[in-house]
């Protein structure tokens, strides 16, 4: 790929020139070589970058100055890439923070993990966050049973079990780090629909009679 | 419970006044009754209510235009507890929609559930959002196999047999709607966190040594 000016950078991105010229003033995209007064060429790193935080904040719902935690700390001195993903991940917000758990929502998140046997960190963000979502529940008054709770739970270890398998597979290099982060943000909006596409499965499997099934799929394929 | 002034329904329900006040002019609370000039008194059900907006926009992520026009749907006339639920699904933002898909993507959206043998509708917002999510990872330079959605889909439809088994033992009455809602969007969060706690509980089975996890083990219960 040769080198581009601005206007090809947003086109073949898709990202406006204005929104480029933000990425660029708040250190998200590195600048580009300088070939003359206000005007500089782009390559395709810049390309790759620039579709990288739009992915993030697009689909990831990642806000651009948690992106740009996430890609310096991607962009750090490295002590292994597991760590290195462990304090990556501790950036990510799990949660809008609005809501104070109480001294039982943190109790129950403890029992939980426990009671599964999971390894856990006690500071870790992750576990103040399902107090969190512990509280919202309760808050909107619909708990959530502890029975409940350990469906999901023994459900999720499926799901951890794939994300590490596909970490694992990523091909060594410096670029491994930031496949880590896209695969794990990307990924929990991947599961959300994929959840929606099922539920709506089962619900049909539960709700629609077997005659307004067939009717419904002979329309859908015919 | 007794009757309310405004700065007590503040303080019960831990939302700032001018909140409350935003929610009344937007529709998301119904107005107290008038007690005087600029004076209103509010009861129990508007401190639910404020609980479940606020559950919503924090815990859920959800816009108060969203939460608006999802709290029409609920209030509105019932043609089923499914099908309105199946209304209401469709409001709910899943991805945020600056990516175009490709043609490409579109189809292998639909591979996948026609793959799983789900039932789809084929015109819902969850078929197009997944088409977006496969944009996004492909566009972020790291796109998923078939192989990983496949792996993924499998998984996901262990979740939705415990959703669908929630919803069904939600006990009847007016607010069983709202039940749905709060525990489809709520739940959306809750599995995100699980998820991350037993990534993190994977992660550290797969690379940390028996001696350590010992040693941090001692540490987080000494």
């Amino acid at each position: 790929m040769s080198v581009m000016r601005i206007a090809e950078l947003s086109e073949r991105a898709g990202v406006p020139i204005p929104t480029i010229k933000y990425y660029l003033r708040e250190g998200l995209l590195p600048r580009g070589e300088a070939t003359g007064r206000n005007q500089a060429s782009y390559g395709a790193e810049h390309l790759s970058r620039l579709r990288l935080v739009r992915a993030l904040t697009t689909v990831g719902g990642l806000s651009v100055a948690t992106v740009r935690t996430v890609l310096d700390e991607v962009g750090g001195p490295g002590v292994g890439l597991h760590s290195q993903l462990g304090l990556v991940m501790r950036r990510l917000p799990l949660v809008g923070a609005d809501i104070e758990p109480q001294d039982r929502d943190r109790e129950r998140a403890r029992e939980l993990v426990a009671r599964h046997g999971w390894f856990f960190y006690p500071d870790h963000p992750a576990l103040e966050a399902l107090a969190v979502v512990l509280a919202g529940h309760r808050e909107a008054g619909h708990p959530v049973s502890d029975a409940d709770l350990d469906r999901y739970a023994g459900a999720v270890e499926a799901f951890a079990e794939i994300d590490l398998d596909r970490l694992d597979g990523l091909p060594e290099g410096e670029d491994v780090l930031e496949g880590a982060v896209v695969k794990t943000v990307l990924g929990d909006t991947l599961i959300t629909v994929l959840r929606r596409l099922a539920q709506i499965d089962e619900s049909a499997q539960r709700n629609l009679g077997e005659d307004e099934r067939r009717a419904r799929r002979e329309m859908r394929e015919g």
